[in-house]
């Protein structure tokens, strides 16, 4: 079967003047991608008619799948509608059901209707509408020739909405699609060009298949990818994805669509095991992680952010002379603090991070991006110094993904 | 002056799988807006010479300016370098000074050089090579006909560096380029079509001037634009801006390119007043977003992430009776939480959040979502009840970005 080629557009001025960061064109490509739908192309443009125009028609030259997200709000600087109704030439028109729609929604959050409200009950007329439940502007689907184009409103919340409810249920019908084969290994503590060292021979033996390196500032994914039309190969495809699983094992912590802080939920409540962090470093960034899992509060217990000495030695017991001796960016301060947080929150496990995160705050024996980490499983410790870099918010991140790391092997005691 | 034109393209089948998101883009285009060229259209294409060499000729005949980034990486799925020889009729080179570049990057960081890491030192034929210090991959520049392309390599950090280094300045002098005029107000606790509802008749009678309104999870930025060469009509334009800021005072937090948390920053810095937070609803986000701003230990205690009903009593002082009355889910807790973590830093203000972030914990009385939050300024408190949404990850934001909003209006006792 040969591939179907999707192109999405997104339209927005404050796409284009980097206001904006378009996280719509990513979730869009990846649901496509997951029902085997290929994107070729996203393009970005302006609220302007004529490059509209122009981008619909390069796209329906070259995709049977045209996604457009955007300029259908009820702001004025949206020209999108009248732009549609030019390209597809139909009329706009009042449609009931619409306003129904945004009826409703409002009720629902007890605002009442203005005429910007109204206005978006006013759209070109289509093949399909697509009832929107998480806002006011509905989403829309046109049939030209031999392409299917979706429009749909900009806000993230509605797009996934939109996609999850009509888009891919409708494509899927479309074309009687089956998902085609990924794997993933998902890895942290390791950098790219290593990763390539230790796997190069297979990539050699093996080049028939895809694998893409797929770097995060987590860490680096790999990622198989076996085609529709490859079945006969699964066996040694199979083969390869184990090969490179074996080989960088301690690094990879997960096989699936999660990030680290799941995997170590898993793992914690698998084990019946509680967790509290003590924060200086990361400032709240590893109870905010570690909190983003749905259904943490089975596990995480909470934290200590201790910014100051002061609230080092108040609250997480740690000794003065320890602060005075080491200093508050040491070995045995984030020791004292790790076992302070499980003690105060009687958790069987802890997290403690202290660093210099900058661009303040550091010495000629203390750079800025220095940083201390430690963990405790029960009364097992492990600590690790790190040497990060200039950037604070970078340094934050990292700090944070190498604690929950970091306690992730103590407790399966890998290396 | 007529307007530079200007596109960006990424390359990259982890951007057309949805696996990545473009921040590399909206990056590029805010620094390009920034000193008054405007980006036209941005195309993401994936790693395939063909679909290279198409867009570098669609780009070169609609713009001034082409700045590309990814496929500059050592990993075997790059092979935007030979679809650049291809393009600009230039052999592959080595190139001393890059390898030095490389040696001198892996040095720093004890990595000692492997094969990979050589062949990046091999290069197209350039104008001119941007030398990269954050990273192993150098820019690169060719001017042809009266199109200036830039290579820059993928990763974020490097794209920022060699944008502020040396793409940015380039085009300055080529072009000798003044910043256009811009005004930003930036609001929050109102939604959009609100905004256009209190100043609709403002839009009507100054409707010359471009007024972008920008919704982001945090609020609506509206961002006023005066263009190059309609500098005559700047008084009308700053009556303009006057007008709205006017209007809508309350829910403008800044006029400048910064966070609610920096502008609460700011505020205690300038008081001298000190925070802590305690919080159950946002799990260590609210101090996490504190902490990403640079010097915020200055006035920045700490806090306590209470996910625990034992560790809201035992940390921070409310009573068990409130718990059991009320429910840990209150206005009643979340007063004594803010009270409590007040106490336990002696800190002049502290932010409290409890709540239920979802998917689970929902009852009959209390739905997903519901969230209250407490401010304290010294023996002053105001206290909210908030509805939100079903998603876990925006109700923390919207929790912690209305947290700050609401110590903010305490201190400045505004409404």
């Amino acid at each position: 079967m040969k591939a179907i080629k999707a192109e999405i557009l997104s339209i927005g001025n404050e796409l284009l003047a980097g206001i904006t960061i378009n996280t719509n064109a990513a979730y869009i490509a990846k649901q496509l991608h997951s029902i085997g739908i290929e994107v070729q192309r996203i393009t970005v443009i302006p609220d302007q008619t004529e490059e509209i125009l122009q981008a619909l028609a390069g796209a329906q030259q070259r995709a049977q799948v045209v996604i457009c997200t955007g300029g259908l709000g009820p702001t004025p600087d949206d020209i999108t509608k009248q732009a549609l109704c030019r390209f597809f030439d139909v009329p706009l028109e009042f449609e009931p059901t619409v306003f129904e729609d945004v009826q409703r929604f409002l009720n629902h959050r007890r605002i009442s209707l203005n005429q910007a409200n109204r206005e978006q009950a006013v759209i070109p007329k289509c093949d399909l509408v697509l009832h929107n439940h998480r806002g006011t502007a509905p989403g829309l689907y046109f049939k030209r020739h031999n392409t299917h184009f979706f429009f749909l409103p900009g806000v993230p919340g509605e797009v996934r909405h939109l996609m999850q409810k009509d888009v891919l249920a409708l494509l899927a019908e479309f074309y009687r699609l089956k998902p085609i084969t990924t794997r993933l290994l998902r890895t942290t503590g390791i950098p790219e060009s290593r990763l390539i060292d230790k796997i190069g021979d297979l990539l050699e033996q093996y080049r028939q298949f895809r694998l893409a390196f797929l770097p995060r500032f987590r860490g680096v994914d790999l990622r198989f990818t076996l085609p529709q039309d490859a079945e006969q190969e699964r066996k040694t495809f199979e083969e390869f994805v184990a090969s490179v699983k074996n080989r960088l094992q301690k690094y990879i912590f997960t096989e699936e669509e999660k990030e680290l802080e799941e995997a170590l939920g898993e793992i914690l409540k698998g084990k019946g095991l509680t967790l509290s962090v003590a924060e200086s470093f990361t400032g709240g960034l590893l109870g905010d992680l570690i909190t983003n899992v749905p259904g943490s509060s089975a596990y995480f217990l909470g934290g200590a952010v201790t910014y100051s000495n002061a609230s080092k030695m108040q609250l997480l017991g740690v000794k003065q002379q320890t602060l005075q001796t080491f200093g508050a960016v040491s070995q045995e301060t984030v020791l004292e603090m790790a076992r302070g947080v499980q003690n105060l929150f009687k958790s069987d496990c802890a997290i403690a991070t202290t660093g210099i995160a900058g661009p303040g705050g550091a010495t000629a024996q203390k750079p800025v991006g220095l940083c201390y980490i430690a963990a405790r499983f029960k009364d097992k410790e492990r600590v690790k110094k790190f040497q990060f870099g200039a950037d604070r918010i970078m340094n934050k991140q990292r700090g944070a993904i190498a604690g929950l790391e970091l306690l992730r092997r103590l407790i399966l005691n890998i290396e």
